[in-house]
């Protein structure tokens, strides 16, 4: 029951956080900003605590420079923060404006979500970050942290907690759980939680999924494909399968499968062989295999998010044979097709069911930074709410505001009132 | 397994029918149309079994009203399919055009969600309407309707898998559960189906909620409340209040408390009281019990949906203590304020978090048909994807689609190629 009161006090400030001015809500960035700055010798103590405890406990390398929050971190995370101040305010945008009969107006306002719950391995640097987007969209947020990053959460916590008390926020806008125990705790308050960001890997991200009924906002996979169809250029094909695989192994949106059409195969596969062989793994089915000297692949490879120089090789017979392929094995990210023709792309369009559907490029732009949304929330890989790359609008809903003068609905059955429905 | 065919098969089907063009969509649904009125005195038939069937195990009356399809609801039915075919392709809709840099296109382009799970009670004419719906929209269906009417449902379900056919639409784009362990069985499927919407009584809704991880659009209760501010027009007032609870006591959007500010309460309660007494059983809080002469009510009473002539009464001390009650008790759909102040409206609009917020009209205008969205899926009081009365925009999803000309990331971290985000 304490636990509850702790979200009980979060989403009754939510209530309040909705009503508060863009000007105030940009102060409160302001303050922050200004906080970090000032208590960045501070915030560096801690996570040097933290660093010395991870390097003390074995933690590997990757994980204790996403722990790390150094001069670099801060700066991006303050420039993050002063971005976001410069954007327009997502708030009571008007999505609809509509007179439903004289005098009786219909209006969509967007409007905050309410109380965001987001869990992350270490990384303290997403704690700013997204604690800035939900300042920003008018959301309470409830983080949820590694242990490895406690120090250093808190001290940024406390940071962010400041800079609302400043700026007049509802005191609990923000709640850091600590404890293990916590994260269990979190996804049990579906009462109060209206949705849950995760960020982390894979098996992480399942894990919230399957234990709560928030909903969550996220990808579990990155399973993305490049199909090199009959007509593709070549050249082309192959820049962009080395741009997908290696530019950043460890993405989401980094390629894990190649499909490449049968009438081609024998021309394009030791091309491709010869450009990635001293860098990437590869693996082929049984076609690929009468033609380049690789591995033989096994079923469940084609569904592997490998998040390392390793790619899975496939012989289709047409393009229909690739996009049954993706829509079965694929996670819904992003999937390229590289062709000269058109009405193959249109076609690869309409079938591929995936948040990202892309023709001659890159499947390494699905990034919301690169879509020019300018703060990501996350990458969404679910079909409601939001999918693809999410901004700031992700974090927000709407509501009707229906203003009348007396209207009631005995009037129109009357015939003393019609309806008119013009958009104003 | 086997269950579990029925549904991959399904699902196969939606992505066929996600590049369907409009023109087959729209013809399907005038075969639909024609052949509802062709094959009518069969699906009158089957009715007629069920209804008989209800009245021998004693359903009751409004059940068996629900239950009927005659002629009247054929013609509604009928109407509404017409409807539909003259509105707008809702599919491939371009959200957003912009140009990340020469040559690389990024559009944000509408689709099918893909397979809708429909669950209701009773209600034929429901299974036509919400198919009828997923045909224009491109979207797969598996219905699953009550026992009661499963003469009615099968003869409906015929004609619209046999449009289907005659229109190319692949094979398994419809689907028709039967037994009561389907329910359990579709609930389990959210492999294959992206959307719940059910149709049917608030404890039935909940326990699809409860018994489900696929997302459910739809709302459980209706708790909407009027407030009288002090500052009202009572006559006004006393007109909206006397439509939102009597002009349809069984709707969702009826009200079900009535808050008046402590200054009016001695002038407004006698008046209410008078209006009210012959038809709408009152109960009211202490203070209330003070100025006129209903039995008290508990706390329970404003958590309840009366769906009745029955009407909560609270005196309350301010608008904020209003709002503080509708955030608490509501259920987040529709409640209003009554005031001649504006800025006391604005308040309330920013301060009450339900999916619609009204200012001196009847809450009885929540509706897609009055708000002008021609057909309604549903109402959700859920806070994602969609909140509110719902069109067909809630059976839609969207993909991002991207066109290059070989941009890979690395000419952009080279700088040969540089961002520039121009919307087209």
């Amino acid at each position: 029951m304490t636990d509850d009161k702790r979200a009980v006090e979060v989403k009754e400030s939510s209530l309040v956080l909705a009503a508060v001015s863009i000007v105030e809500r940009n102060n409160c960035l302001k303050a922050l900003s200004s906080l970090l700055k000032e208590n960045k010798d501070e915030i560096f103590k801690a996570n040097h605590k933290d660093l010395e405890k991870g390097v003390k406990e074995g933690l590997d390398q990757p994980l204790l420079d996403r722990l790390k929050f150094d001069e670099e971190k801060l700066l991006e995370v303050v420039s993050g923060i002063e971005d976001l101040i410069l954007m327009e305010d997502p708030l009571n945008k008007s999505l609809l404006k509509r007179e439903l009969s004289e005098d009786l107006i219909l209006e969509k306002l967007t409007c905050p979500i309410g109380v965001i719950g987001v869990i992350f391995e270490s990384r303290p640097d997403a704690l700013v970050q997204i604690s800035a987007l939900c300042i920003k969209s008018g959301n309470a947020v409830i983080l949820k942290g590694g242990s490895e990053a406690l120090n250093t959460n808190k001290a940024l916590f406390q940071i962010i907690k400041e800079a609302g008390k400043s700026t007049g926020f509802p005191e609990n806008f923000i709640l850091l759980l600590e404890t293990r125990e916590d994260t269990l705790t979190l996804l049990s308050w579906d009462r109060y939680v209206d949705l849950i960001i995760p960020r982390g890997s894979n098996e992480f991200v399942r894990y919230i999924k399957d234990n709560s009924r928030i909903p969550v906002m996220g990808h579990a996979d990155g399973v993305c494909h490049i199909y090199v169809d009959e007509r593709a250029d070549l050249e082309k094909a192959l820049n962009i399968i080395w741009d997908s695989k290696t530019d950043y192994v460890a993405a989401c949106n980094a390629v894990e499968t190649l499909l490449v059409h049968k009438n081609i195969a024998e021309i394009f596969l030791p091309m491709v062989f010869k450009k990635l062989k001293d860098d990437v793994k590869m693996k082929g089915c049984e076609n690929t295999g009468k033609i380049i000297n690789v591995p033989l692949l096994k079923d469940e490879d084609y569904h592997t998010e490998y998040l390392d120089y390793k790619l899975s090789i496939k012989v289709v017979d047409s393009l229909n044979s690739a996009v049954d392929h993706i829509n079965k094995y694929g996670s819904h990210h992003t999937d390229a097709i590289i062709t000269e023709d058109e009405n193959s792309a249109k076609s690869f369009f309409n079938k591929v069911d995936s948040a990202g559907v892309y023709h001659n490029c890159s499947t390494r732009f699905a990034d919301g930074y690169r879509y020019g949304f300018g703060a990501e929330v996350g990458i969404s890989t679910g079909k409601l709410h939001a999918r693809g790359p999410v901004g700031l609008e992700g974090l927000l809903t709407y509501k009707y505001i229906l203003r009348g003068k007396g209207h009631t609905l005995a009037d129109f059955k009357k015939g003393e009132r019609a309806f008119s429905f013009k958009d104003l």
